[in-house]
């Protein structure tokens, strides 16, 4: 059902220097699936992340934040329970994972990251996780995906290399999500590494600016997760990308393959049968220029329009005219791909419903709305609702 | 479909002295249906109104707004299409419209408010509505009720008695709306009539008070129309009712018929199969019980849980959390009705999920979520996302 979307081989991910994956079948909801990965990074790595600004943020989200001050040498990942709503109790079931991978590895509990997605408001069992452990085996970066999709059809992954001054760096990064998908910070889940040498602060910046052009870009259907976490490790046994030309060359290659993760999600959206990008362009700031791109994505009667390559396009105006934004209409036009439909806030007298069926009847194509009174913009990837939303989510679970 | 909503008949309806009513078929959309009616005033008679905050506010919205200045004789209101999103033409012919009705009833066209609703950005057939006019049959409230519904399967009117100092007075109404509802002021189109005399100043608080306890409380999709309007008229033939106990007796009655018409409008939403009351206790204000009220009701993935019975209730605290409000989530309750799910902030120990299935089974139940921070409450009414949500968008108009 992915709109464009095919799963990567383990030959397309190049394995990050510096970084080792181990991947286990613990039981956590269902036997006999990969649901857990242990990321070990060697000393001297430095690690930087985003997190949910839900209220209900996680616990593992909230001890992750906590451990981040440390030196990080591993991550633990869980699929099919997100240990969110769970008050106290989940607190000390995350440590308790953080503890048993730390005793596993030689470490302090305290260096570990934990982050788990699933059901929420039940809790987390963090003995199976524990009892796995031993069972851990060496995996790909594939692997790794596999062990973190829920309602995922297909495992998200992607990689680069990026030449530097001083040699060849790595940037190979994996996601999951379909539902619940509306990152206020960064993706449900998402781990980006390099084996590049980053300064802790430049780390900090690029993840933030990296989300902000990726995970921080699409939405399935506005609800952001109790555990988005996006997480840019550097394990620095690679060439140094300090600063200047080289750091501006890593940052590209990261925020290609955060982008690359980012539109997998929204291509893989739960029922997605439309790729769309929602361009707002010649606004008076990019915040106005989301805002309306966000309107216009999270309305449920456009996105169904979408779904019916339905050309029922005032709905998109109506969008337009509820973003809270304070407008002039009658300087507004709407495109759908090249497709002039409304021009100066009312239908083009130009305009054919054919062209705009022929355009929405394909699997990806742009809406594109000008504002005509500045010169900001912004772009936001979403998919359309279908039937298979309403059947994934009234049957997940059951 | 509706969930617990069953047609009036005619005789359910108090016919409001001062008050005459129009119906034709003037074939806007489709031939053979009723989709036009006119409503004709008394002189001396007040009308209020509060109206859509949708930027792309619908040219017959601008007319009626500035037509209220003056002493209203006659409302006209149509069916099929919505006269939105068509720039200069579609005011033009809305005022044709005014002008021909005007003329049928020896009025000027600035007496005459009109209303639109049905299909965006496709142009008013106008000169349909004027041939039709010669054909206005005389109607009840019930005709008038069916010759507005778009989406709706069921028409919505509601009526009361109300015994005041000066006599027995009259309070009767009607509306439409399934999809695009989330007013902001005032649902899609709902009009509300009474025979006491209410002073002006009095009838404009009356207006926004009422809207504030119904159609500002009910969302399907969350998606405020473009056309939204409701109107309240007292043609004051009736009882006096221009301040204190008759005034507020008068309000309460008014009250109740607008919400029984605003809760139509959600057992009629669109694919509804269940009706469900979110209610937010104790918070610090109002405005914040509200907001995480629109939260939850707004949410596709508490929306589908509700579809399909399913206490995947972790949804709804992501969705407080989601909701904007600055919260400490350690101290929030959840409730199904009487079943406690969360303590605070955390599943509740005693709960067992076969108690939230058997309340979510029933067509009608309450989620209540208890902050524990304060004495405010909010209440939304709202429905389920179910299958025929998206067949009924994606098959609109096709």
């Amino acid at each position: 059902m992915a709109v464009n979307l095919f799963p990567p081989t383990a030959a397309d991910l190049h394995p990050v220097p510096g970084v080792e994956l181990g991947v286990a079948m613990a039981g956590i909801r269902r036997p006999g699936r990969k649901d857990l990965f242990v990321m070990r990074l060697g000393q001297g790595a430095r690690v930087a992340g985003v997190f949910t600004r839900n209220r209900f943020c996680a616990a593992p989200v909230i001890l992750a934040k906590k451990h981040l001050r440390n030196a990080v040498r591993a991550l633990v990942v869980n699929t099919g329970n997100a240990n969110a709503g769970t008050g106290r109790d989940g607190m000390r079931r995350a440590f308790c994972v953080c503890e048993a991978v730390g005793k596993k590895l030689g470490i302090k509990a305290s260096q570990v990251l934990p982050f788990s997605t699933g059901v929420i408001m039940e809790p987390l069992p963090a003995e199976r996780i524990a009892a796995a452990l031993p069972d851990l085996k060496p995996g790909t970066w594939l692997d790794a995906a596999e062990a973190i999709m829920t309602t995922d059809t297909v495992p998200k992954a992607a990689s680069r290399k990026v030449r530097l001054a001083g040699g060849e760096a790595t940037v190979t990064g994996i996601a999951k999500g379909a539902g619940m998908i509306r990152p206020d910070m960064a993706t449900m889940l998402g781990f980006i590494a390099t084996d590049a040498k980053v300064p802790g602060v430049q780390l900090k910046k690029l993840v933030k600016a990296t989300a902000d052009r990726s995970f921080n870009c699409v939405t399935v259907d506005g609800d952001t997760s109790t555990n988005d976490s996006f997480l840019l490790i550097a394990t620095g046994v690679g060439p140094s990308a300090s600063s200047g030309k080289d750091l501006a060359k890593l940052a590209e290659a990261v925020t290609q393959v955060a982008q690359q993760l980012a539109q997998a999600i929204i291509r893989d959206g739960e029922g997605a049968t439309k790729f769309v990008t929602v361009r707002v362009e010649r606004g008076r700031s990019e915040a106005e220029c989301r805002k309306i791109a966000y309107a216009i994505a999270h309305s449920p009667l456009v996105k169904t329009a979408f779904f019916a390559s339905d050309p029922n396009l005032g709905r998109i105006l109506a969008a337009v005219g509820n973003s809270g934004v304070d407008l002039d209409t009658s300087k507004v036009d709407l495109f759908i791909d090249t497709v002039r439909v409304a021009r100066s806030g009312s239908r083009d007298s130009q305009y054919e419903e054919k062209q705009a069926i022929a355009a929405m009847k394909k699997p990806e194509f742009l809406v594109r709305v000008v504002l005509n009174r500045g010169k900001a913009a912004a772009a936001v990837w979403t998919c359309d609702l279908s039937f298979d939303y309403v059947k994934i989510n009234a049957e997940y679970r059951t």
